[in-house]
C-alpha cells in the first residue's frame, strides 16, 4: 500500500503543513496539490463541494504526492466511509464533542474488529494498491475537530480514544465557543490559552496536535508552539489576494490616466 | 436594456480593468466578480471551461455590477452566438488574422441587418431586460484579439471593420509571432514595438486598445501608455502566487521546527 | 448585511408570495427569479436536486431581489448549514415531529450562544454582506414544517420554541397525518380544520404561518384566512400545464387536418 | 430498428406536434416527453444546452414514445453525428443558407455512400437496436431551417437536395430576414407570404413543412395552412406562463390581505 | 402502476438476477440495463454515486424494461425517500443490525399508516404512473443488508419486521463479521454457514433471499441453494476482466514483435 | 518535460498497446488506466464524453504511467488546442482526407513557426512540467486517421507531411469507405488489402501505422504484420462481454432453478 506521508512525518515529529480547496473544481485542486504542501484537504464543510465534486478532486490531488485528505461535512459513518473509498488518505471530522462522537469517527475509519467500516473500496485501491485492506486501520488518519464548548471540557476522554491520529482546532468556531464571536481570535488571551490546552492534551495523549490558520504568520507561530499538522492556505484566500493585491497596485496607474483624460 | 458599463467607460476615455476565468467553477467566479473589476471574462480557449460550466460562471458574474465577458475558443459563429445567448455583454475572439475574420466576428454579435445572428436569446433577456434585442447591437462589445503574424500584417485592414469595438493583443502568441517564443516578452523591444504599434492603429481607427497582462506592474505600464482595456490578473494567478508566497513564508519557522527534533 | 425582505414582509404583517423549484437547473431558477415572487425554495427534499445542483440555482436567484430559500432533505444540522453557507436566507426543515426537532433546526441556524451553526460560510458572504456574521442570526429565517400525526399533538411544544420564524404546513403529507391519503384535501373539513388549528397556534405563539398550495385558488383562500408564507406554484407545476393546455387547444385544428387526409 | 414514428406520420400524411427544450435538465425533459407530444427537440443552438447536457436528456426522452430530436448548433458535421450517435432520431440543423449547405447537412446524417457520417455510434444502438446501421439512412429525419435571406432565394436549390426530409421555418429569423426584426410578425403580410413560399416550396419538392410557433393560437392555423411539422411550445413557456398567470390570479387576494393590515 | 417485475417473479418462486452499477454515468447504466438483467441497482455506498449522478442513471435503466434498484449509502429516513421519488423501485439498505433499522427502512419506504414516507414524489410518477400513490407501498421492494455481527445475532428479530421484503447478504462485509478479513471467504465453513443459516431464517420468515456475489461461479451456487435475489456482476468488473483478459491474451503476439526488432 | 512513452517506444520499433474510453467518468478512466495500457484515448468523437467530462477523466489518466491521448470529434485546431491544454500528450484526429487536413491537424498541435497552437496551456504544465513549452512540438505525438474513400487516394500526400507521428487506421469507416458496409471485416480481401496499403505507405513516409481493433485477436495479427499503435480494447466493450458472458453462464442454474418450482 502507498505509505501515508503525513503520518510519516508525524512518526518522525515533523510538521505536516497543508491547504484546504473550497472551490468545487477538479482544475484549481491539481494546481494546489502541485505547490509542495505534504497535505491537500478537500473541504466538504464550508467549501462549496459534496461527493460528486470531490471526487474528481480526489483524482486530481492524487496525481502528486500530496496527500489526499477531506473534511466531512458532519461525524456520520457513511459519508466518512464513502470518502474513505473514493480516495481520501485522512478524514476530518468537524464538531467532536465527546467520547462517544470521537469513537464514531474512529470507528468509521476501521474494519472489523477494530471498528465497522464497510469493506468495499472503489477507487481507493488504485491510488493505494491492492493490499489496501490488509493496511488501511495503519495508513488511514482519523482526524477529529476541537472546536465546541463540549469538546474542551471533554478534552481528555476524546483524545484518549484509541486510534485517534490527530485533533484539529477550528479557531473560528473554537472563538465562538469562548464567546469571543465567529472571528480568527488568535491573539486573544483566552484563545491562546485555550489552543495550548488543546496542543498540552494532545501531547498527553499521544495525539498529533493540529490547527488551521489564517496565513504564514500564525501558522509559523503554530509551528513554533508544537503543532504538528498546520493548515497552511486556501484556495480562496489565494484568489482573494490575489486579485485584491493587484487591484490596489494598479491605483496610482489608473487615477493617473484618469486624471489625464 | 442595462447598460454596457465597460463601453460607458470607454465611451469617457476611461480604462477598464478586467480579469480572467480559467477555473470551471461559479464559485470561484462570484469570488473574483465581487472583488472589484470593471469586467470579468471566461476564458473557454484557454481556461479548463466550456458551454456547461460557463453558463452558472455567468449567472454568478451577473449577482455583481461586473460586465461578464467571454473569450470563445475561436471564431465560429455558432459559438459567440451561444455566450452572447448566455449572458455575455463582450465576447473575445482569437486569433484573428484578417479582414474576413474580423468581419464574421462582428456579424455573429449583431442581429441583422448589420450581421446575421441569429434571434432567440435565452438567459440573456433576464440580465439585459425584455428590450434587449432593441439595443443589443450597440450594448453588445465585440473584441478581436491581435496574436498572430498575420493580423499584424493586416492590422489596417481588421482595424477598419465597422461595429468592431475592442482590439485586444495576447502577448504570449504576440511573443510567438514575433520569434521570441511563447512566453510574456513585454521588455523585448521587437515585442513593445509591436503592442505600441497595435496601439496607435487602434486610435487611428477609433478602436479600444487592450492588452493581456500578467499583473499591476505591466497593467500599470499599459495603462500608462494608453490602452482601455486590461487584464490585469486571474484566478489561478491569485491561487498560485498565493500559495507559493505562503509556502515560502513558513520555511524560516519550518526548518526551526524541524531542527529541534 | 442584505436584509431579508421576506422577513421585512412579515414584520409589517404582510403575506410573502413564493414559489417552489424541483428541477435542477440554474437556468430555471433563473427564470422562476425574474417572475416576481418574494421568495424562490429551491426543494432539496422533493425535488430533483442536491447540493451540487442546488449551489448555481442559488446563485441564479441571487441575481434578482428574490429571497434564495432551500428545503432541505432532513432535519439535519449538516445540511441545514451547508445551504446557509451556500447562500439561502431561509431553510424550510421537513417532518418535525417534536420539540427536540425544532429546536435542532432553530439551533443550526444560529451562531454561538444561540446555537451552534458553525463558522466558515463560503459564498453567504458575498451575497449577504461581510458582516453577514454580526446579522446572520436575524435575518436567516427558520421554517418548520408541520405535517406528521406527532407534530399536530406537539404543536404548542414547537411553536414555542425560541428563533422560530415559521412553521409550514404540508398539505399532502399533513393529508396522510389525518388518515386522508397523499393527495390535496383541502376541502375536506378535516384537513382545513388542522389547517386552521396550525394557524391559530402560530398567531398565539407569534410564529408565521405558512403553507403549500397548489396555485392561486388555494393561495387566494390561505392568504384571506391569514396565512404569511404562500408556496403559490413551482417550476414543474408550469412545464405541466403550459404542456398540457397547449396540446388541448390544437386538437380541433389536429382532428381537422387528420379528418381531411 | 425502432421506427420513427414521425415519419411514419410523414408517410401518412399527418402532422406531428412537438416540444422544445431549453433548460439543461434530463428531469424537466422527461416531463415532457410525457406529456403526449409526437417529438420532443432538445434545443443546443438557443437553449441552454450543450453535449454532455443534453446526453442524459436523450436518455429522458427515450423513457417515452415521443421521438428524440436535436437542434444542433450550426451545420456542421461533427456535432450533426455526435447528436446522431447519443440518440436523436432527427436533427433540425439552423441557418442553411445554401444548396452546398443542405448537401453537408444530409451527408452528415447518412452513412456511405450516400454521405459520409462516420460508423461508430454509442448509445442510439442500445435505444434504436442492433440493427440500426442497416435503417439508419431511412429512418434519421433531416430537418434544415429556413430563416435567412439567402435561403429564401435558394429555395429550390435547397429543397430539391436528396435525402432532406423536412425544411422548418424559423419565424424570429425569417422575419429578421425580411427586414421585419427579431420579434415573432405572423401576422405581416410579408412574413406570412413568406412562410406560405416556403410551405408550397416544399410541397413541391415532397419535403415536409415545418415550422416553430409561439403556442395553440399560430399552430393551429400553421396546421390548417398545411404544415406537417409544428412546434407547439416549449419548457420555458410553460415555466413563464406558470408563474405569471398564477401571480396575476392571486393580486385580489393579496391587495385586500394588505389592505385590511 | 408499472409492476415491480422482480416482485411478480418473487411471488412465482423464481430467482431475480441483477447486476451492480459503480460508475457514475448514464452511459454506462444504459447499456448494462440492456444486457438482460431482471435488475439493476445503482450503488450510491460504495459506488462512486450520489443523488446527482444516480438520477440520469435511474432515467437510463428506465429506458429498459430492468427494474432500477438504488443501495442507499445509510439506513437514513431522507435518502431512502428521495432515492424512492427519484425512480427506485427496490431500495438495498447496508448495515442493518437490529430490528429498529429495520423497522426505520421499512417505514421509510411505505406512506403512512404504513411507515411515515412524505409524499411529494417527482419523476417516479412518470416511470410509475399517475396512480403510483395509491400501489407504492405494495410494488416498492424494501431490501436490508445482512452483514454485521449484530443482524447474525438479531436475524429473527429484523426477519419479521412487517414489511420486509428480501434480506441481502453483503459477503465481504459479512466475512469480516465472522473475523475472516475483507474478502470473499464463500467457501469458509463459517462463512458457508452464516450463509446458509441466513437464507433459512428468511424462508422462515417468508423474506426473499439475496446475496451479493463475485460472478457465474457463486451465482449459480447460491441459486441452486435457493437464494431468489442474485448480484451476478457488475459494470467494474466487465472493465476490469475485459481488459485484462484482452491484454494477457496479445502478450504472445507482443512478445514476438519485440524479439523481431 | 515529461517524456511521452509511447513515443519512445516508437523510437525503439515497439508497438505500443492501447485503450479506448467512451464511457464519459473519470472512475472508469482511472480503472482502465491501471490496467497495464501504453496509452489510453479518451474518444470524444463517438464516445459520450464532451470536453467537461474529458478533463477530469484527463486528470485521471495522470495518476497512472499511461499516456493520455484524446480522439477529437473532428480536425478543428480550436478543440485540438484546448484537449492539447487540458493535457493530452496525443490527439488522433479523425476523417483526415487530404494533405490540407493532415497539415491543419499538425499545425494545430506545433507551436510557431513549426504551427499556429496559440500559447497559453492550462493544466499540461503540470502534468508535463514547466518547461512544457520548450518540448512540446516534439513530444506530443499528432496522429490522423485514415479511413476515407479521399484519404486512400490520398496516402502519400498525407503521410508525407512534415511532423506527422502516426495514422491510424479506423476500420469501420474504412470498411464504408470500401463500399463493404459500417461493420468490421478485417477478413475480407478488399479491406485487408486496404490496411496493409495503409502500413506500406506509413512505414515508406517514416509514419508509424496504427489501427483500431476489436480484441485480442485483430490486435495479435495486426502487432505480427508490423503495426505500432495499436487498439485493443474499450471499457463498453468490457462492460458488455462482461455481463453477457455472467449472463450466459448461469443459465443452467436458472433454468434447473426456475424447472423445481
Amino acid at each position: 500500500m502507498r505509505p501515508n506521508t503525513v503520518k510519516q512525518l508525524w512518526r518522525e515529529g515533523k510538521p505536516a503543513v497543508g491547504c484546504w480547496l473550497g472551490v468545487p473544481s477538479s482544475y484549481s485542486a491539481e494546481i494546489m496539490a502541485n505547490m509542495g504542501f505534504d497535505w491537500v484537504c478537500v473541504d466538504t464543510q464550508h467549501g462549496a463541494i459534496d461527493y460528486s465534486t470531490a471526487l474528481p478532486m480526489l483524482q486530481a490531488i492524487s496525481t502528486t504526492p500530496a496527500m489526499p485528505f477531506v473534511r466531512v461535512p458532519w461525524c456520520e459513518p457513511s459519508i466518512i466511509m464513502k470518502y474513505l473509498d473514493a480516495g481520501a488518505y485522512g478524514v476530518v471530522v468537524p464538531m467532536i464533542s465527546s467520547r462517544a462522537d470521537a469513537e464514531m469517527a474512529v470507528a468509521a475509519c476501521r474494519y472489523p474488529p477494530r471498528g465497522y467500516r464497510s469493506a468495499g473500496p472503489n477507487r481507493i485501491v488504485y491510488y493505494a494498491g491492492q493490499d489496501y485492506f490488509e493496511h488501511a486501520d495503519e495508513e488511514v488518519a482519523c482526524i477529529v475537530m476541537i472546536e465546541t464548548p463540549e469538546a474542551l471540557a471533554n478534552l481528555d476522554d476524546i483524545l484518549s480514544v484509541p486510534g485517534l491520529d490527530a485533533a484539529y482546532i477550528g479557531p473560528s468556531d473554537l472563538s465562538q465557543a469562548l464567546g469571543l464571536g465567529p472571528r480568527y481570535n488568535a491573539d486573544n488571551p483566552k484563545h491562546a490559552e485555550a489552543v495550548t490546552r488543546v496542543r498540552e492534551a494532545c501531547e498527553r495523549h499521544g495525539v498529533i496536535p493540529g490547527i488551521h490558520t489564517s496565513g504564514s504568520g500564525l501558522s509559523s507561530r503554530y509551528i513554533t508552539e508544537g503543532f504538528k499538522m498546520i493548515m497552511l492556505t486556501t484556495d480562496t484566500a489565494g484568489i482573494i489576494a490575489g486579485a485584491r493585491g493587484e487591484l490596489a497596485a494598479i491605483q496610482p496607474a489608473l487615477t493617473a490616466a484618469t486624471a489625464a483624460i
